[in-house]
């Protein structure tokens, strides 16, 4: 069964003016969309709507992250001090990391990333080589306290991400846990309808060429990336791929041609190794980071294995992050127009957005009823807008809140059994009959 | 296609001994199934054993707030003090409240509940009575400081909770609900395996019976309770229940009897009206509450709907809690015997155990591999143990975690086309084909 909404009961309290405050389209459709509300600085609640999205968005980035081979814990948000100490970055993290003093006088923190806490985890719990490699991830609310929190929820204080954590005996392992998440990330985003392209990242000091960020195009982004234009054309959902495999060669496929933000750009390199008809120089925004950083918190905080030989070493790790939340606004930014959200079918808050022109028309009640029941019995999520209001106004609303599939029902289509099909993105407008319709919508 | 996964490669640290730090059960065997650990005082992460469990209470509660229309939002875990301040309950709420100042020196604060911030919500989003009723919920992260956390995940600093908050024009409309709550508290706990009996509980200020705690009954609970015995016979899954229908003669049916715990225990009343034979005197765990508190934080808040006639009231409220995390030990506290934790087939981090009693032979293995797909294409979660390790260690662990159904695979048995099966609860153990292993686990 689908999940069914009628709009007369549904909570989403939609605004009709641009908010003042939003200065970037993601953060004023989702608060005109009634997706967000904001309740102080850089912290918002998600309303329904909103909470749908991000739901969806969630569970595509865990099942990619299970496919892996990655399994899920989850952390708390609250972190003793004492851990960022070890690693020394307790002192290093600034005004960033929001800190705490809890009644007894401990030094406490929200937390900001998970390295410190995944490491103390696995110290406490992995002694040798045999039960390595372990691969981890939670999905949690994280916290920055950003000096000028703005973009919505794009860059916010309180926001949710998915972190995994690779521990490996030595440097091919933590390379193969690498591919992994390399491959996991394209499939992931592909599957919310986004062209990830991965982009070299700097290494700092651990240098090595094991650090990407994933960034999709949008005009509105906030970083200039240049690129060579036929990563478009790319197919991330490599069918059927098996995570015990060897995906260097897939990663290496990926890695090939240019692409780089504005950090890393070399216009030399670029105006050498990319065609001038093939130079792309645009905008995007960073959805997810891998990085591979070695002993780097396992030497500072003593998490060794044994190896076969009885000699203790330090575990190689990696961390990989994906701005869950982040996504719900940079997909918008990927893809809106005037009127509102263009939402890919598989981050949809609602498949088909079903309109009733007429509520007070007994036949074209009728109809939306069945075509609520029948969608739903398919397994669509359905937003029936069952309101009192004119048509223009519902028709604004849908296309603000950007279903992907929108069914328009009146009393004279029902007459001769019609009803108006139309798709979000302006390739469907067309009169068909109502059984096509459910048909259609459900394929 | 049911969850599976192999023992020896699960993140699953069990722990021999008894942690000494643990005075309760659930505590005990939560450390030493590898489900928790502590981070700090009464700060827990959850490994993936734990984990799984929480999610699967996380979903139950979900699904039968949804379906008694309750609709998701999620608030954040940081709040402003000057919500608090609006209410009174700033400086009311003592020490408890994790009190915490931003960069920019903002009083901000780690939400203990939320009424304050959906009131904030509603006030800003309805003016009218059109818009009513409205039943809110959220699933999310709290943090109360209590000043000696104990007692593992059951009385910790950071836990999880369902809140929901209902928004009506009248009493009668916060009545009605307040008994879909009833209601669904009642479902939810018995599909969690849980006998849990509604008890009046302190309504304060507010005066009036609109406020119950939900306590399933445990040797080892926090408070003492006296009821009638009859409750145990009743049937919580009311088959069909239609919650646009009136509930209360479901509600009364549930409050009939005697049942109160020691706060409000009347002894007097508890003689007159329990016969001897049925005056139950155990103890309990609270595991929800539900409270009617009319126009508390409306009215201090401004949150005010227009009625038909023009004229504006402040919204009648209630709120519904339910310990998410805190379930998880109250199950175990419930449910389990000297060998490790008894899961109730509908929380089970994996239904069925499959131990490999000799993984260096093939035709041991080869049934255990066919098992194991053949359980998982039906839909159930295995967990597989194929590491290489005694049989009496397999045991102990497979009680320890306390799987539903242990599978176990031999040569012997294998060679005769049997395999043994036993369920957790002791009820079932026997040898058995493999074909009808797999219809009964299944079944």
């Amino acid at each position: 069964m689908g999940e069914i909404m009628r709009l007369s009961r549904y909570f989403m309290p939609t605004l009709r003016e641009n908010p003042a405050e939003a200065q970037i389209v993601s953060h004023r459709l989702m608060l005109r969309a009634g997706m967000i509300r904001q309740s102080s600085a850089g912290i918002y609640s998600w309303l329904p709507l909103g909470f749908r999205v991000l739901k969806k968005i969630e569970n595509i980035v865990r099942e990619e992250q299970d496919a892996a081979g990655c399994q899920e814990l989850l952390m708390p948000t609250i972190q003793p001090a004492d851990l960022w100490r070890e690693s020394g970055r307790y002192d290093d993290y600034g005004k960033e990391m929001l800190r705490i003093t809890d009644r007894h006088d401990r030094d406490m923190l929200f937390g900001p990333t998970n390295e410190e806490l995944i490491t103390d985890i696995f110290r406490n719990s992995v002694k040798s080589y045999r039960d390595l490699p372990r691969l981890l991830y939670h999905i949690q609310w994280k916290f920055r306290d950003e000096v000028r929190p703005r973009f919505g929820i794009m860059r916010g204080r309180e926001f949710l991400m998915k972190d995994s954590y690779s521990f490996d005996l030595d440097y091919e392992g933590a390379r193969r846990a690498y591919n992994k998440m390399f491959v996991a990330y394209l499939r992931t985003f592909a599957r919310m309808g986004l062209k990830a392209i991965p982009m070299a990242a700097d290494t700092g000091p651990i240098g090595g060429d094991l650090s990407h960020e994933f960034i999709i195009l949008a005009d509105t982004g906030e970083s200039e990336v240049f690129c060579h234009a036929d990563y478009l054309d790319f197919d991330p959902m490599m069918s059927g791929v098996d995570y015990e495999d060897d995906l260097q060669p897939v990663v290496d496929e990926w890695t090939r041609l240019y692409a780089a933000t504005d950090e890393m750009h070399d216009p030399v390199a670029f105006a050498e190794q990319v065609p001038e008809d093939k130079a792309l120089h645009t905008r995007g925004i960073e959805v997810g980071h891998i990085f591979y950083f070695g002993a780097k918190y396992s030497e500072a905080m003593g998490a060794t294995v044994q190896q076969a030989d009885g000699t203790e070493v330090p575990v190689e790790m990696g961390s990989y992050g994906i701005g869950v939340s982040r996504l719900v606004g940079a997909i918008i930014e990927a893809s809106h127009d005037d009127a509102g959200i263009i939402w890919p079918e598989a981050v949809a808050p609602f498949r088909v957005g079903l309109i009733n022109l007429k509520v007070d028309d007994s036949a074209t009640r009728e109809t939306c009823e069945r075509l609520y029941a029948e969608l739903s019995a398919k397994g669509m999520d359905v937003l029936y807008d069952d309101t009192d209001v004119r048509a223009g106004v519902k028709f604004a609303t849908s296309e603000l809140i950007g279903t992907p599939w929108q069914l328009v029902v009146g009393p004279r289509g029902v007459a001769s059994g019609l009803v108006e099909l139309k798709s979000r993105d302006g390739d469907v407008n067309e009169e068909i009959s109502i059984d096509a319709a459910v048909t259609r919508v459900s394929g």
